[in-house]
C-alpha cells in the first residue's frame, strides 16, 4: 500500500534497537483517514474469504480493527493483555513475550466470543517476531475457529515472524514490509510487493 | 441515546460490586455499527464546539474515539496506561486509581500531541468515580489545551464522578446514565434525559 509506505517515509522515525516509531499516525496519535484507507485495503484483500469476525489485541490494534470492520460489517473482538474485573467466565489464554514492553503477558479472550463457527481475520499494527500473532492464532486454535489470514500494517521483514508464519501456511498480508532501516541515517527501505 | 439504553437492557449484565458488563458490544467484543451511531451522536452534541482533537485512554476508548473522529475529521490521541519503549520524548503524566483493574497507574501522553492550540473532546466508555477522566483533564491542563467537554457511553449516575465534574464546570454528555442497577434481579433503571 503506497500510502502506508509514503507515510512511514514522511513521519516514521528509526530508533536504535530496531524501533520504528509511527506514533504520529498509528499507535499514539491516530490518523483516522489513513486508518479508513487501511480498512478499505484489508477489505479488498480479504473480501472473498468469508470473514465473520475480526480479532485483534489491545491497544493499537483496536483502531485498525474497527476501521476495517466497518467494511466487513462484522464484530471486532479484541484480546486483552491484563486481567480485569470485567473478564469472567471461561477464557482462552495464551502467553506472549512482548518486545515493546519487555515482559511476558497473557493474551485473553472470553470463550463466548470465539467458536468453531468463526472465520477470523486477525489484524495488528506491527509484525516483527510474530509473538502476538502466535498468541492470537493459538487462541483461535483453542476455539476451533478458522483463521482466514492476518492483516498487518507494518511488517519488519528483517525479523523472522512473517517468514515463519507464511512457511507455516498462514496467509499474511502486510501493507508495508520494511526490508532494512538505519537508525543513523533514518533511511527505511521497503520490500517490493 | 435510546439505542444505547436499549442495548444495555438487552445485553448488559449486572454483577455484584456495581459492575455492569457490556462486553458483548462495548469493551471486549465491539459492535461497530452501534459505535458508528455513538460517533454520530457525539458529533451531533459537539459539532459546534470547534473540536480539533479527540483524546481518550486505552483500550476500550480507542474504538469509540476512532468511530467518532470519522465525523469530526480530526486526529485521535489515546493516553497510555503502561510505559512502553515506544514512548519517549517529553511526556505528560497523571496518576489514576483504577476501579476495574484494582491498582494505580499513570496515564501518559507525549507532549508533542497536545498543546495550547487544541480544543479537545475527551471520550470514554464508562464514567463512574471519574478517576480516568480526572487524569485526562489534568493532562489537558498541563498542556494548556482547552477541553470542550467529555462524551461518555455509560455513566453510573449513582457514583459521584458525573456530578463532581459537572459541578466543576466540565460539560459531560453521557449517552446513557444508569440511575440504579440490581445484581439480583438484573434490573437497570436509567435517568430520564
Amino acid at each position: 500500500m503506497k500510502e502506508m509506505e509514503a507515510r512511514i517515509q514522511r513521519d516514521g522515525c528509526v530508533r536504535p534497537g530496531n524501533v520504528l516509531k509511527v506514533d504520529t499516525f498509528l499507535n499514539h496519535q491516530l490518523d483516522v483517514e489513513l486508518l479508513d484507507h487501511v480498512g478499505a485495503e484489508f477489505y479488498r484483500l480479504y473480501k472473498d474469504a468469508g470473514v465473520n469476525k475480526i480479532l485483534t489485541i489491545e491497544a493499537s490494534g483496536i483502531a485498525i480493527a474497527c476501521m476495517t470492520a466497518r467494511y466487513f460489517h462484522v464484530p471486532v473482538v479484541f484480546a486483552k493483555k491484563a486481567k480485569s474485573k470485567n473478564l469472567d467466565g471461561e477464557l482462552y489464554t495464551s502467553p506472549v513475550k512482548s518486545f515493546t514492553y519487555g515482559k511476558e503477558y497473557n493474551v485473553t479472550v472470553a470463550q463466548k466470543f470465539l467458536s468453531e463457527e468463526d472465520r477470523v481475520l486477525i489484524l495488528d499494527d506491527f509484525l516483527a517476531d510474530g509473538k502476538a500473532l502466535d498468541g492470537l492464532l493459538d487462541i483461535c486454535r483453542q476455539a476451533g475457529a478458522q483463521v482466514v489470514g492476518a492483516g498487518i500494517c507494518i511488517e519488519k521483514g528483517f525479523q523472522p515472524g512473517g517468514k515463519r508464519l507464511r512457511d507455516a501456511g498462514v496467509r499474511v498480508e502486510s501493507l508495508a514490509i520494511v526490508e532494512e532501516m538505519n537508525d543513523e541515517t533514518g533511511e527505511v527501505i521497503f520490500r517490493a510487493q
